[in-house]
């Protein structure tokens, strides 16, 4: 019960499903006096649309954010900004099938277990459409974020098996995968044509990076900023793995080569992706995002129907053949929201100053 | 602020450093009439003292666990649970180095930034010690579990390097690493000695199964049983990643490769480790850690001191070569809090029945 | 900051200003597969429209709710309900005024200090608008009390000095007033009809009742059920004080006359009001809240303008005289949204059935 | 469910029962830098201390209070402060009775109802004894105020009946009653002697009074400042009612005597109670709570037994007659620690300074 809503001080709750008349969000916390228009939010609605590769016709459309409540004369108020984004383009003819049948890697079976319902219109609310909120939300948090000098980016590390080697992440905006290695972005392409050509899809992994996050944001030992960072990016569907610096690479370190010596003005590496004992150091944050491949494929999968028999599903229709790069906004506003709300925490206790009056 | 406690409806709140009077934890929303005694705890925290190898001497003795409240007659009354584990074997005096030095790999550096105060004494807060009320929690969490029919089950798949191949999880009690491959153990052994004569140290990796989980757990779309266990496992401080069923690996399939099937009664393969949308799908539930080497090692470490001069560590006395495999309880205490939470939200809304009155 | 939730299972946020677009709830932690409608609201909503006695025309139209999501083919699914009235008939011109005066009585001047913002339009968030998002939030807590038995009666016990002194609960429906005593409500319509010709405004007392209330709703030892009601009704703009049972009346008693006698099948009185040790017994809850008298009213005022110099302040424009009736179904919903939040949290722990396991 | 802490950023969470091993608290989220000695409490707890009239030998000694974590040389660390209050002079025997009988106005029926389980020990987890651990919490609160220069007071209003008139906070320390009238000092004892003989108990009116609270504290539009005190004061077992300001009162008012008329650097009046929209507005803070006759008596009374058959009650032993005065400190508590997690939460947006950045 009572999930749909994350953070503690700046706390976002979305709302809406694939199918209904709207998506949006409720964020209450954001502090007042922030500029913000509905123009704000058209970049990151763009980055988030649907999809360079798919099997079909993409939608063509960007989403329109419209700001309901909490902003006046240009400013957020203090009270809570209610963002919508209304569904069009709906089309739930070819979701009849689902009325029978439960979809592989989807929410359909343990959805209508745990709800005694059947949303078969492309989901419902375990749909991705719910993340158009969610990258509307973290519009807001980077506003937060931005007047601290706090800046994120995110990029596709791997793609269908394709792994960036030479990391530059002033080509991240030059290519359409969002890949800061040009030299294999062909490779990527490759991939996803012929996972495309199978009727198949591909995963991938993300890696967001956190630039002038200051020293102090955590809260140990439960809220770490890391801990609080696995929930958020876990919490968006496709993900199965999250790593802090790094990560699962640490595993097979000695603590002589993975410990960060210290020198003046810093640390000498960042194996720790910028965090320590749950709290900032003050160096970049890094972490990485499994992601699967998308599980709406158009070859024939093994299934059963409502009833438990077994049946045979195939899927046709417009669906994306990779979740990245348009996942990056996603999981970027996740990060970003974290950190917008752990800001605030650190805030009520005097941030960078001392903490308390003795 | 105010990051110490886990848990929406089984609430565990940690308290106590390292070198203060005692570490506890008080757990609020365990239900009554649940049989409970100190005898319960003895076990679990056997598992967790320190250390199969060392630089020196072991701490002989485990831990004891005083419950102070919250039982009566043998049984929860519904009050908090407060246990209590005192500090016993405490020894400041090696830790004086630390009043002027900051370890690397360590948070002594972040919490002086954060709290403008400095527990030289073995990390205070930080240190590895709070586990302890952790896995005393985790002992009411298995108990709620447990009547549910829930079991866990926590080994290591890696170990400085080397990695159980052949998975055989009944061997896990039979060898001091818990280690579910005897193949390998003997590597393992070698390993872990070799770090230690170089005066180093080693990491691994941990996998935790949860058996008998009803479907229904998890609350979408940010209370995800796989969010909340990203969290609470990251939250553990030598955590550097997780992931869920086929993890990162999932990243390099096809979606043809990784979707499970369905067939009549269940799942034909579980690369979704038992979780699907954010909710137990009623197959095992599969996470694994990444933890990273001991940061305290014997050989001389590049650092700065509390005034920002370049300084030399070198730390001697007593420490673990690696975190695994007394790290287990602890990740086993942190995913059966978790399940225990979401057993009970479930149960607020009918748990397997139907929710509604329409 | 991010004070616009209520409740911890059945959790309702509320958004919007009285001026802007729309004023709105979502809900999470409705249990699924609840008979839902937008006719449901209507009666609610009709009973909260201003208002019998004004110093202008009222407002003709109801307040439609449009259910934006979480419905589906007519129930609940178990997610966010998001609930949006429009605002119509909205005229910022008699407002004007208040870009420069603070209203005595009003949030203006706190609302600016805390938020550094203005928002002259009638209040924003602050105004009693708000309310009508708690009216359609409380509508589906009604929904969940009443399949588990337990009906909500509010009535106005007292209204401009005027006290109900022989209640009779079937009466309430009968006039409007909403009052159960017959024999006083000609001296209450003379009561508001001479504050009305004054320029001037009235207050008085609400009770409500509560029936079919099970034992053992309520967490002690801070989530008493009455510690809750006491926050909700309270978190009302135009309530200064609530009391349970005989209330302020009980600290004139003496132990003997205050407990409530218990004989086979429950209590022999109900000093209580239906609440011990925090917790529901099972007897009528009843509880009651001071309303303040209308703080707009059209006599001059001695006021201050924003830079801080005396100002005299004369309002116009339509104005209720009294809250009360209007305000009644504005409690009448926070008790229900407290009533349906601690059903939930009861039933996580079985409801009247044993809690544990031993 | 897990109703045991109270605040969101200054967070008090109290443990044990009456006749368990100690009662104590965690506090989570105090700013670390604080100074902080277990002489720090003595004179709180010597206020709560039973009492100025029982039925029999007071308890002579005061609570020590033991500082288990949280504090490092002198100051706090910002980690969780632990709070242990050891039970001595324990006497279980005179409670054997409440095997089998429940006491009217107490909690012993709605405690077995909903737990399943009787503590038969004076009450257990219900008994005004945890009230210590709030107290204990309550000068740790109070110290985050004074440096902010918030002072609190609590006094004696009314007590058996008999009301101070002439309201003089400078007497209020100077008898035993911390009546602010010493006119009625005479009566009230009169009032307490007269119920005593007669084996009976009486109630009273408790008034609590802040002084330099800031412009600013409260979050609309649930997490009202009103709000969350009504809360915290009606959790308190004896508390039966709660007013702000005119209270009460109000209702009987029109707006024209009802709202505080603003001039150049405040308020004319102060019915509000220093509140204004649920936001304090720098006036004085005042609050009355509704204080019931403690239920222990000494004259028979009609109940029932755990069978539920017909029974008669007699209790003896020792018991206050009033729990006027020492309940004050008790209150005073409650409003420190609710004023303090308000006093954070509004830092967390700046405090006084503009929130945004625009």
């Amino acid at each position: 019960m009572a999930g749909n809503t994350i953070g503690k001080l700046f706390r976002v709750t979305t709302f809406g499903e694939s199918h209904g008349g709207a998506v949006g969000t409720v964020i209450d916390g954001c502090p007042s006096g922030i500029l913000l228009s509905e123009a704000d939010f058209t970049g990151e609605m763009e980055r988030r649309r649907p999809g360079i590769r798919t099997f079909d016709t993409p939608r063509k459309e960007t989403d329109r954010v419209e700001v309901l409540s909490g902003v006046f004369e240009g400013k957020t108020t203090g009270a809570p900004i209610t963002l919508l984004i209304m569904n069009r383009d709906v089309e739930s003819r070819p979701y009849e099938i689902l009325r029978s049948l439960y979809r592989p890697g989807h929410a359909d079976f343990t959805y209508e277990k745990k709800y005694s319902h059947i949303d078969h219109r492309g989901g419902g609310r375990s749909s991705a459409r719910e993340t158009a909120a969610r990258v509307a939300a973290g519009v807001v948090a980077k506003k937060i974020l931005e007047a601290q000098g706090i800046g994120l980016m995110g990029f596709t590390l791997e793609l269908g098996g394709i792994r960036a080697l030479n990391i530059d992440v002033t080509k991240v905006p030059l290519n359409p995968f969002s890949c800061p290695d040009p030299a294999v972005v062909e490779q990527m392409v490759q991939a996803i044509e012929a996972a495309g050509e199978a009727g198949d899809s591909v995963g991938g992994v993300v890696e967001i990076r956190v630039k002038g996050c200051p020293i102090g944001l955590g809260e140990p030992v439960f809220d770490k900023l890391d801990a609080d960072l696995a929930k958020a990016v876990m919490s968006v569907g496709a993900v199965k793995g999250i790593e802090v610096g790094r990560g699962f690479g640490a595993a097979q370190l000695r603590g002589s080569e993975n410990n960060d010596p210290m020198v003046p003005g810093g640390f000498k590496s960042n194996n720790a992706g910028g965090i320590l004992g749950g709290i900032s150091n003050g160096d970049e944050i890094i972490l990485r995002a499994a992601v699967k491949p998308i599980p709406s494929i158009h070859r024939k999968q093994e299934t059963i129907d409502r009833k438990g028999r077994p049946a045979v599903l195939e899927l046709a229709g417009r669906y994306d053949i990779c979740a990245i790069p348009r996942i990056i906004p996603v999981l970027e506003a996740m990060v970003a929201i974290v950190l917008g709300d752990h800001l605030l925490r650190w805030k009520a206790t005097g941030g960078p100053g001392r903490q308390g009056t003795g």
